[in-house]
């Protein structure tokens, strides 16, 4: 019984999902943003959005990429930003749950805090949300993002919070 | 050996725990309360106290149920407050650990941290503590609580916080 | 496929990583400090350095013990220094990942945080950094740390964090 129920779908198991994450979040805490492009498809739509707007039905986004194209252009932009502005982020997630699947596809969720530290200042929370993912499995590629959204409690993120999560 | 391991007994894994901890928390965090209902036994107790008064013995706490009638009542008083107070919550657990078990029930502890977000404000931590779980195990019925105690490690928890975690 | 992947080296499973770590920091969480030096070979090193230091390839620690005798040495210091300041430290890690591995080791790292909550005060964050750890496995002793260096992004701990995560 215990077998069967962890493996989710189409040979995916709840470990290998935590696999997945786990080396997600690394990479962005590592700040290896190009490495970070290689987590999605091609025609992957990735977005923040504060869940006022979420829950509203808006489709204001504090970022938004509709390709992997207009994600590495996003990625340029936050590379040559973080020169200014020397800052750590480090991410923490919960709860990563499978809310549907089909043979091709996994709706996955989880709860993500963001703590920021800034020279000379201790750790804090810099936002809280949950990401609503949508991702393939092909047995050559492994895992990737088709969506992910990222959906956060409050719109009090400062504007420097172009880095992704 | 590993795989004699993950099975803790009576036919539940790690894995199985976890879920049903990330479908509880998920439950919560979505303010789901009449659901949140369903994870607990009819003859079920329900507390928050503050680590001081539990270390010291002392019975009292923030919040007590002592059967699912009660934590009923509780529910409605906590979503007509919500109207006045809106606020997200959202929980983020670790260590989940399997303390003891026999034949029909699992004593289990988990650290919590519950991350609040008011309206135009950044978020920040609510409350942190550690759950002191029994949990019982039907075939049909699967995981429920028979006792949930929330042991906070402030005090100086708002009154407001009468929302469960 | 699955069942390959989950069994990491040396018949050990992401299981029994997560089973060690979870007891490891309920360990500290409850101040065991005793029982904590039990995680540690007798030829360890134990380290709390600042990501700057870090990074720099300082080896200036905010703490350093070089041997499970230096380890305990420390911690009577800490026990003492707990009478005369009242508080609670609460560990959530996250991403626990295996970075490297061959027949006796693994490298091991993890994000942690650590909540603080000081008498009739809220709970704050007190330290966020990331554990980069060499685990031995030995079938009698099961694992234990040969080292365990705790990155800690922010140079801003009170004096007072002496005591480990």
């Amino acid at each position: 019984m215990t077998a069967v129920r962890n493996k989710l779908a189409a040979g995916l198991s709840r470990e290998d999902l935590h696999t997945f994450y786990d080396a997600y979040f690394e990479t962005l805490d590592d700040g290896r943003l190009n490495d970070w492009l290689d987590y999605f498809v091609d025609d992957c739509v990735y977005r923040i959005i504060p869940r006022e707007n979420y829950e509203a039905g808006s489709g204001l986004c504090t970022m938004q990429a509709d390709s992997k194209g207009m994600l590495f252009d996003r990625v340029q932009i936050v590379l040559k930003t973080m020169v200014f502005a020397p800052r750590y982020y480090r991410r923490f997630y919960s709860g990563l749950r499978v809310v549907n699947s089909n043979d091709r596809e996994f709706e996955v969720r989880q709860n993500v805090v963001v703590v920021q530290t800034l020279l000379n200042k201790p750790s804090e929370i810099l936002a809280c949300g949950v990401g609503h993912d949508r991702l393939s499995l092909d047995g050559s590629r492994g895992l990737k993002f088709v969506e992910r959204t990222l959906v956060l409690d409050s719109e009090m993120i400062s504007s420097s919070f172009i880095y992704p999560a």
